[in-house]
């Protein structure tokens, strides 16, 4: 055997490219201030503290088969029923299960909707700032995103028609939304919706739309994007289970759409992955005969947390912030001239009485350079008490920042 | 509003390009054959019929969390733990936490794996059969498998060292093997996984290593990726627990490698994904204190199927396989012209006392045209006497359709 320098072969360029989250990137940060005793007020993450449903939590606890099986590719079938009823019943959409593709969260109806509509080279329009994980998404399938700018003085709501078109090229395939909106908790108007349907049927593109946050509304109204007229055949939603029913950690979620090619396609990749976790399929399809009222009630409980939020964050000198329609994210500008180093000192080098927040610096919600670089994103899933202490604690660390 | 003519966008063509497993393809004319009133075995899925072990049972049915929430990207560290020492002590090999990445099943490992090796347009050299959803995951990453042809008559053993060289060209970054192999069940020695990595540090390669069934070994020894030496930066291994603790729907997997930038890559697309299921993370680590007792009362129920398997195929007129080493599969020649018109009409049109059997056609084991057209991959996932019946039918259906 002839002797041979051994030569270690790179990682591939899509794995240098593949960004690590800002969501999460600061949890060594904050793994080592709690081994030094600090309370960290998680606000970085969207992890809702709402407790999960009896309805999920009695399926687990009961589950009782001698062996723990792969589920069908397509999802449980007993699951698609309900979330087809559930479509029925909550937004009057009449969907059948040949609509439906069950996902291993939210997270992988985005890849599978995105690799069923783009090849490698392809691009997506986003608006930025935007659900930080596109970006990863993008990666992975080779695509870039397009990204057009949203204002925090305009509610981050869309700019006109004009301004998107001019992010239209050859090489486009879809337009990429979020409503309600994650990170920014702006819920688009039907005209917004509208106008964003016109420049598909225009461009010939297919609207991907992600509505996790549906049943989270205090200003205005959810329009999905099912209910556009002439999109049937453009139209997939994005949908999830993990904030719905607070069952992050479950893991399922769907992708919808009456294009019936893009979801055959999706059960195609489904396949190659065999199946979402079976367990976890049946609890979310019984919490699906959870009815109106529970949506409500938890959207009763996030609407006062964003209003004690949103009072504070405007009493704090050199902030400033939009009052989120949606969702459960606000985006705030902050008094700092780059807010990762702010959120790590927050983490590393204070507290107040052995207690700190954790936020997401808001560059990373962004694809544009430079972009968010005074912004943080703060996810509003604590109760009202805790937020209001985590906001005393903020105001603090502005204050002892500023005079570094 | 100026009217605009609807155009409907085409999938992509990477979408077009994703094909329908083979081993779930049939699945309609199971159901259609099912509600016909008919029994069928099903050989053609990896799907145990072992028991889910107790003490994996026992964390899903204790589970007791107010609020079910996101894991870690990484993996919950108790697991991680697991997994070291389970490394440790079966197979005497020294891995840190740094060195592993939980997946969503062994398939997500697989799909973490090629992307943190290829960008689009890239290659991997593979050995044809090879699990069948490597061609999906290939289509997902834009990636291209070269394939080289592996012979029954030879075990389907590796061929020469100058035949896998000519598969490897400027674009080649990887190459991809799955011991003890799916669809084959052949083990490859330590000789073979030598001549690999010596390829490998050769072209500079990443040996990409799907070592799910490392336990179910019938002949020989089984020589994982991780024994090689001077390998460290470039081995990668797929690891699942679906198969080792019969928990399929479990959907747990790992990627494990001393090449901490590529554990680093799959983490950052861990992140984009946001986490495994969290109660089959704690559930599988429970099961990791199942001992070498267990593996090996496990292997002796497979091996005793296998030997009955063979020993049934062999008698049947025109039919010829290989003696399996390993895992619980088994590629078998028939004396047919197409077997997937074979295995339709054994759906469709045959029955022995209202029973049947469901096989993977072996084409799409194969990414040259025309290969595998007269194999069947067999798995051996029932009991002897079970298995007994489907040989049964089996024979009657191959007598009845060579008649036709």
């Amino acid at each position: 055997m002839k002797t041979i320098a051994p030569a270690i072969p790179d990682i591939s360029r899509r794995a240098r490219l593949q960004p690590a989250s800002p969501i999460r990137k600061l949890v060594p940060l904050a793994d080592a201030a709690k081994k030094r005793g600090i309370t960290v007020y998680h606000l970085n993450i969207g992890q809702p503290d709402i407790e999960t449903p009896p309805e999920f939590v009695k399926v687990i606890k009961n589950w009782n088969k001698p062996v723990l099986e792969y589920g069908n590719s397509k999802g449980d079938f007993n699951l698609i029923n309900k979330v087809t009823r559930y479509y029925k019943r909550e937004l009057g959409v009449d969907l059948t299960e040949e609509n439906v593709q069950v996902t291993t969260g939210g997270s992988e109806a985005l890849i599978f909707a995105i690799m069923a509509v783009t090849s490698p080279g392809d691009e997506i329009v986003v608006f930025e700032p935007f659900y930080t994980n596109y970006n990863g998404f993008a990666v992975m399938a080779g695509v870039t995103l397009n990204p057009v700018l949203t204002y925090g003085e305009n509610g981050y709501h869309l700019p006109s028609s004009d301004e998107i078109e001019r992010h239209i090229n050859s090489r486009t395939r879809a337009i990429l939304i979020c409503t309600p909106n994650n990170p920014t908790g702006t819920v688009y108007s039907r005209k917004e919706m509208e106008m964003i349907a016109e420049l598909c049927r225009k461009y010939s593109l297919f609207l991907l739309c992600d509505e996790p946050y549906r049943e989270f509304i205090y200003e205005g109204e959810s329009f999905s994007a099912l209910y556009l007229k002439d999109m049937e055949q453009q139209v997939v939603v994005l949908d999830s289970a993990s904030k719905r029913f607070s069952a992050c950690g479950a893991r399922v979620g769907f992708l919808i759409s009456r294009n019936t090619e893009v979801v055959d396609a999706a059960l195609r990749m489904g396949q190659a992955r065999l199946s979402s976790p079976t367990i976890e399929q049946e609890a979310v399809a019984a919490a699906f005969d959870l009815t109106t009222d529970f949506f409500q009630q938890v959207a009763k409980e996030y609407k006062k947390r964003r209003d004690l939020l949103f009072r504070r964050l405007c009493e704090m000198p050199g902030v400033s912030c939009e009052k989120p329609e949606g969702a459960f994210y606000l985006m705030a500008r902050l008094p700092v001239r780059d807010s990762e180093d702010f959120c790590r000192w927050l983490l590393s080098d204070f507290n107040v009485k052995g207690e700190t927040v954790m936020m997401a610096p808001g560059a990373g919600f962004y694809a544009s350079p430079d972009k968010g670089m005074d912004e943080v994103r703060i996810a509003y899933v604590l109760g009202v008490e805790k937020l209001d202490r985590a906001m005393d604690i903020l105001a603090r660390g502005l204050n002892e920042f500023s005079g570094k």
